[in-house]
């Protein structure tokens, strides 16, 4: 399969399985529903969930297995944007091309939908830890591997935002990256890997790989907060510079940046050559992470 | 030993434990670390942990085998106070007569250091469940009874928010409690009494205890913020009919509020008097929560 229709069968797969867990009833809180459900429902590309899943069928074709994992992420993932976008954090007006959720309803929504959504995760994924005594252990330690993740993550997000005004060293950039999006990331393959019960060494590999396309994400979301087109985007270009934000491109420079960029690419493309071609899939997602216009 | 001596007791063997728990050493994330601490350590009253140590020990004299559980419950329950308290929610400026969180420090310091405290408790307990391989199951029910509660507390802090200026029944007045404050004490009953493998029949029992207290706590905290003392309070007094929120004292008066409180005391002593002497302590719970001026 071509990847763009891997990809969107994968995507199709994921918003399905993420409807099941919208909890759509008339009650008191149902705007807190409907809130999480504008945030997770806003057209996010799925990065993580589908990393978990392709990192999976590496090793196992029973994707429903790695599905509560896949949406899990998923809830985590919006959790942050939420809060990230909040007045007292990022003040973002827009995502996606839409409201942010603290716009769309009210910061007091925004910040309980954000906690809910985290909460929801480990909901999630305890109710399949308790139904699935075979394999309690593995997935006992892959709950810890989670919660520790979401832990760097909170941590990248709170020393991106304390240093945003401040004068970095490249050590200090490059922690923030790889605790604010290459935690989870590293997270997603970890637990797509451990899932299917694939070697400590496979394993690694996988880390390998998610520590670098982590990194190019990161470097590619600077460079289209620098020179992307807004409308494609659905968020304004130039933030970063106006916020004096340290990001890659204000530290490196543009096309510095963008050669980093290449070569972590490569990196990642060939630190899985080993799984053959059942790796394509992956390697094709670190190329269209280099290349995406949004 | 007397209520007051024990009571005393248990707040520093929960202190005590607290602090292992915070991560005192020098890195980028210093200030985020100090904001936890200084939530975690500004003097609260350790009912939540306290609850989940009595309960167990109702069972077992190994008290240290649900002090991860204590600790997690404390941690979510100032994550909880720190995320009611900001502006976008309360907006309170003062918390055990100390500055609130966002007011010590800043709004996304706050926001982060709640998101962070609510994602180590999951850290806390789910380290506890990976060395546990003996009790692995009853453990991994406990996660889930966790995660379901703190669901709970979250979208009842929703509703208050939601409701702050409407009238509402005392349906919803009773749902808005039994989520916000009930769904935690009822857990700590639970995950004390399920550490010490206590049998549905007793579960029940403390489960109705909690239920009956929960709702004390919260009566007996409308009523001091409508005639407390703001010294030993520590926050003003009066600020409920100034917001017109609904409570039970802007609904069913002063009078009929302190009736409702006396009677439901009552009901959750007489409740667990089949434990006999070992309850005792527990019973002096209920007669404090009742009683105190703070």
């Amino acid at each position: 399969m071509e990847f763009k229709q891997q990809l969107k069968k994968y995507q199709e797969i994921i918003n399905k399985e993420l409807e099941k867990y919208i909890e759509k009833k008339d009650c008191p809180e149902k705007i807190l529903n409907q809130s999480k459900e504008y945030s997770l429902m806003a057209g996010g590309k799925r990065l993580r969930p589908i990393l978990v899943i392709a990192t999976y069928e590496l090793f196992s074709n029973e994707i429903e297995k790695c599905m509560p994992y896949a949406v899990a992420i998923e809830l985590v993932h919006n959790f942050s944007l939420i809060h990230d976008d909040l007045p007292g954090i990022d003040n973002d007006d827009f995502r996606h091309g839409k409201l942010t959720n603290h716009k769309k309803y009210n910061e007091a929504t925004a910040i309980l939908a954000g906690d809910s959504l985290l909460n929801q995760a480990y909901i999630v994924i305890s109710k399949d830890l308790c139904e699935d005594q075979e394999n309690m252990q593995n997935k006992a330690k892959i709950m810890q591997e989670f919660a520790n993740a979401i832990d760097k993550m909170i941590l990248g997000e709170y020393i991106d935002t304390e240093y945003e005004k401040k004068e970095i060293t490249s050590e200090c950039l490059e922690y923030i990256h790889i605790n604010k999006t290459g935690a989870l990331l590293e997270l997603c393959v970890k637990m797509g890997a451990m899932l299917a019960n694939a070697s400590d060494e496979n394993i690694e590999t996988l880390v390998k790989y998610s520590k670098n396309i982590g990194l190019a994400f990161q470097i590619k979301d600077d460079i289209l907060s620098e020179e992307g087109d807004e409308k494609i985007l659905g968020k304004p270009v130039g933030n970063d510079r106006e916020k004096q934000k340290c990001t890659y491109v204000t530290k490196y420079g543009l096309e510095k940046s963008k050669q980093i960029l290449e070569e972590i690419t490569k990196e990642a493309i060939n630190s899985i050559d080993k799984f053959g071609s059942k790796a394509d899939f992956l390697k094709s997602l670190a190329m269209y992470i280099k290349d995406r216009n949004k």
